[in-house]
């Protein structure tokens, strides 16, 4: 089999179905890229990619947008749901087999329903990228965390993550833990009990080898780790608001939490941040995610350019 | 008189304004075009379509896009009222003016007002398509339909075609009877009394020696029909919707309804669908639905191609 | 110094920052291009253009996306707040950061917030255009009305301009003045008390030589004018509603209010407009307003064009 076998073709719908020889070419490519940059532009031209945003996400749509345009595809579909026939009651179903139509030869949806992108993966024969859909799955996020990892350690075997933040609904905290349990690390999930990790993610991890931690406090993990990957807690998902606020600033990252962090620990967020990372963080050596947020645009140039054969 | 005279520089705001000869000018190199794909791409090299979308569709604006950025134009404007300052009561006149200033060399408008188009195409000396406008027009759609027609029989005389659904105001309905009065059909008007067709389409019909019939129930034309196009009924817009509900169920094209169906029937629909037109179809020799919606990109990269006379 | 170095790499976030030989070049240059159409195309290509449009406008937006895809760049961005994370909370600061790491050359920015250009400027290395800021700037603006100017009377200096409408909160008209002080002008301010303009404004104008006159009503200055520059009063926006619908009238530019003009005046406004300025001017020689709009594609193509040192 030749090299690109493994991506020919082929829906990212779920970072479960993904291994870490997989994760590792991904991420090897991206790297690549990054240092010669503009390698791979072009390399699709004449090809059509539909965006398929039927939840607004201006970091992942320009994203797409961007690694779509300059690998020469052209771009349709819509960024958000409003000025589109959504409000008429499109199906996710028409739209899928309407692009077809038109010719599209990759989709990219996003979707606040859980199994969009799988149930569109098989409405057409053409490949499909989950751009994040309902509260479990953002699997190109996930690939992007990891590079941004690797980028800063040049590795991810050996190392201790912290998870922080609503892991119960946060959609890039259980592909990442999916992503992670390919390699040998430990994790530890640190949320208020309403939000800990589903206990089918933590099932998996251990089938793959890897035990996670539960913590309720980041004060009590804190030094410990490597990297700390941050999240939004939403308070209306909490039961009991009132209680929550009480308990807020133990989820809070900033200069005072990270007191005892190792001086080589890395701060991830999948952005868009509102206040549980200060932004007074950003200017130390900890803030690894506006590089985290840059390299999603040359990985999914990578991602497609080897889903649809584009070479290089 | 060259070839392209009956296209070149004109607005297409209606579909009676085009002749049998025209409509099949049209079918003909929209064929030929689907049999070569791609042979098109880039004869407008330079130029600049502008899309003002006043009322959202996905469908029609997609195509529009992608038929536009084929042929190597650049595309600016709106997919939707949201975002643009018609919410600061920009008129559709100075919207005009200002893309034209801007260098456009052709208009697409889709607007909720009657007449829009025709408006829009006395503004400005560039030539403007209609992307559908107020309850009466929507002329490429009409062009799209016949060629769903054509595609599936190879011909349009002879057929007998029924129109289901909401005749009184579906825009694409009355553009459609106008298109095939050209051409030697018989049509039956299926519709609840409230919304059945304008009598002021059903004369002109008989002027151009089609006389239409109206029926209240597809059952009892079903068997007898070539071509079924079926349109979505708006309970709002009927002036009793309770009365409504109890006869509902005589406007939705399901298995059912299709029981006595010739096995050539094609079921047409311009889509979105919500419930008129059940996914239980979908699957089936009827459904021609989705090849029309496809036909609507080469179609309209043949019409703005011969109307700026990009060669080819 | 290569004559290139006056605009190479800088910010456009303030109309105040820039001399008379800058506003020169750029309207020669801006004429030179309307000559020879088409002389720049392509001179910035490879290149990516961020259009972060954090508060909608068609006119303004559709301008820096045409000029910027001429100039041979990408567009990524938004056209409108809708569709975008800004509604989860994204902040100026970390979309600015965001885009910069996507590869953005060039940044123009629209915010509803005074000095959220300057802000953006502050964040990122590449050059930041401010599209409209607050209530105070829009500079780019303030160099399309010049350059409408100087195309009507092939000068500037020596003429007498007539600003009204609401001259405090309208962000056209403090640019223009600030542009305008670089030049041997007449100003009269003329706008019922609430709406004049800001003194500060006034200040910086005497200190550079120009003194302004105010004046409440039109028909008072009208006959002395070589050039009336309108803007839209929004009645939110005065004190006593009520009170200013009796004088409303004074501040509608129509033909009966024009009756005493100089044949040779010509009325600009930034457009879009409501009913302040009526459309029966537009088919007389004093209508400059739609030759104004048309302005902004070649003069911002200039501008992009010179910061970024695209040649030619």
């Amino acid at each position: 089999m030749g090299p690109s076998t493994d991506f020919l073709g082929r829906d990212v719908v779920s970072a479960r179905d993904f291994k870490r020889e997989q994760f590792e070419r991904i991420l090897r490519a991206t790297e690549d890229l990054e240092k010669h940059r503009g390698s791979l532009d072009g390399t699709l031209k004449g090809k059509l990619a539909a965006l398929l945003f039927f939840e607004p996400s201006t970091r992942t749509y320009s994203s797409f947008q961007i690694a779509s345009e300059k690998l020469g595809m052209k771009v349709t579909g819509f960024a958000g749901p409003t000025g589109s026939s959504i409000t008429k009651g499109e199906t996710l179903h028409d739209t899928v087999k309407m692009f077809e139509g038109y010719g599209a030869d990759i989709f990219v949806v996003r979707h606040s329903k859980m199994g969009a992108a799988r149930f569109a993966a098989e409405i057409t024969d053409k490949p499909v990228i989950s751009a994040g859909d309902g509260s479990r799955e953002h699997p190109t996020q996930a690939m992007v965390d990891l590079h941004a990892i690797r980028k800063a350690f040049g590795k991810i075997d050996g190392l201790k993550v912290g998870m922080l933040g609503d892991l119960r609904y946060g959609r890039t905290s259980s592909s990442l833990a999916y992503a992670l349990s390919n390699f040998d690390v430990e994790i530890t999930f640190i949320a208020p009990e309403a939000l800990q990790m589903r206990p089918e993610v933590s099932l998996l991890l251990k089938q793959r080898g890897v035990t996670p931690k539960k913590e309720k406090a980041l004060k009590d993990v804190a030094g410990k780790l490597d990297v700390l990957y941050v999240t939004r807690i939403q308070k209306e998902r909490i039961p009991d608001p009132t209680e929550f606020e009480k308990v807020k600033g133990m989820y809070e990252v900033n200069l005072e939490a990270l007191r005892d962090a190792k001086p080589s620990l890395k701060v991830l967020h999948p952005l868009p941040r509102v206040d549980e990372l200060a932004t007074e963080v950003d200017g130390t050596d900890y803030a690894q995610y506006f590089v985290q947020a840059a390299g999603g645009l040359p990985l999914r140039m990578v991602l497609m350019n080897l889903i649809l054969g584009g070479g290089n």
